[in-house]
């Protein structure tokens, strides 16, 4: 059984990657609805928030943890470590081993929360900067690439020839992914962490007879599930539990 | 002693107003700056929320409570008196008041957070709408009127021609009063809910020999400063302790 956790809805983006590979697949989903967004909050009460989430999961006696969120992987990998006995999974490494790979000139770029830039986490990077209002526009379905234009100017602009792969560090990003592929035009790569900690996964994986998935959320109404659904493309409605931490 | 909270520093806008009319009185203020924002939250989780904090500004023997959070006082203003035996105010009462004093054809308008417009709190609103965007938006200091036209369109555009008055349903809303009375016109007359409520606290004040402030926040790092002071005017910096609920 595996635990995903995530800050809240946005780690669904790497649940439908491990559908899509692996369907079948058994997993919990923690999401921290209650306290989401975590990468405005300090370091101290992030890595509070990953011991707990980190608990949880292992109350309900996971085998493998995988940290769908990219704050908790920068500022709090270690915590989650240290409070589990199972091998833990985070966004970093894979999604840095994806982007020196594509990368011909070693020119990486990063977006991320606050705080995911701002660690220390993400080695050998060339230019970071966080993309905070990203995040609720997505959520909040503000989509259209004409609407989003002066953000990407704002947080994307200065990616522009300065780097030839950019590492997209926060859930929330892949959403729009194709709209920011086209303002940074074809020179620049992407790279989606949600789809290279799957691949992590895989050595893992055994087939179960019975597939089982439950969603675990701190807090839950019909805002969340319509996320959910966006970023899942299918309903959770019936697998979900409000839990509290 | 009055006790002041909100979900995290919007209700500074609340404390500003306070000491600009009764600079010598003694004020505690709670932010829940861990888990804010309420506004997107279930009404139970924000009930439960409303609980944590009254309890904590009883702990500290407050004399009354102003509910500084538009979310709180619709959806849990009951919660708080049920568990407080201090008076307790709530922004939404003052602010409709003084609403149908200003309006000519009582025809109110309100934009809010979601569970603040779902609430059946406001009473007799002709028309409603959620801003959520907006908040976001205020806290990253988007606010050139040029940046914010987009979603001044989005938001407010509904309310031109069908109301002469538009409650402010959010703290951080008077943030950007003057771009939002400069979209509207001047036959839109705008309510600040924390002018009126301050007005509502001038009867249970006395004045202080020694006044006394202090912040209490769940959750404290560089940026929330930095936004406090955006909020206030001046630094809250050696005034504030981060406290668990």
């Amino acid at each position: 059984m595996i635990g995903i956790f995530d800050s809240g809805l946005g780690g669904l983006t790497v649940v439908k990657q491990l559908k899509k590979h692996f369907p079948q697949t058994s997993f919990y989903y923690l999401g921290d609805t209650q306290r989401v967004p975590y990468g405005t909050r300090s370091v101290k009460t992030i890595r509070q928030f990953a011991k707990e989430n980190t608990l949880f999961l292992v109350g309900k006696k996971v085998d493998l943890i995988i940290v769908a969120c990219n704050t908790v992987s920068a500022v709090g990998l270690d915590v989650v470590r240290k409070n589990s006995n199972v091998p833990v999974i985070g966004v970093i490494e894979p999604a840095l081993r994806k982007a020196r790979k594509l990368s011909k000139n070693n020119k990486i770029g990063l977006i991320g929360t606050r705080a995911t830039v701002n660690s220390k986490a993400y080695k050998g990077i060339t230019k970071r900067n966080h993309a905070t209002l990203l995040i609720p526009l997505i959520e909040e379905g503000y989509l259209k690439k004409s609407n989003l234009k002066p953000f990407f100017e704002m947080y994307l602009k200065r990616f522009k020839g300065s780097v030839d792969t950019l590492i997209l560090g926060c859930t929330h990003y892949p959403i729009i992914k194709t709209s920011i592929q086209k303002y940074l035009g074809k020179n620049v790569k992407l790279v989606d962490p949600a789809q290279e900690v799957v691949k992590e996964v895989s050595k893992f994986l055994k087939k179960d007879k019975k597939q089982k998935e439950k969603y675990y959320l701190t807090d839950l109404n019909e805002r969340f599930l319509k996320i959910a659904k966006d970023f899942l493309g299918y309903s959770i409605g019936n697998k979900t539990e409000k839990v509290n931490l």
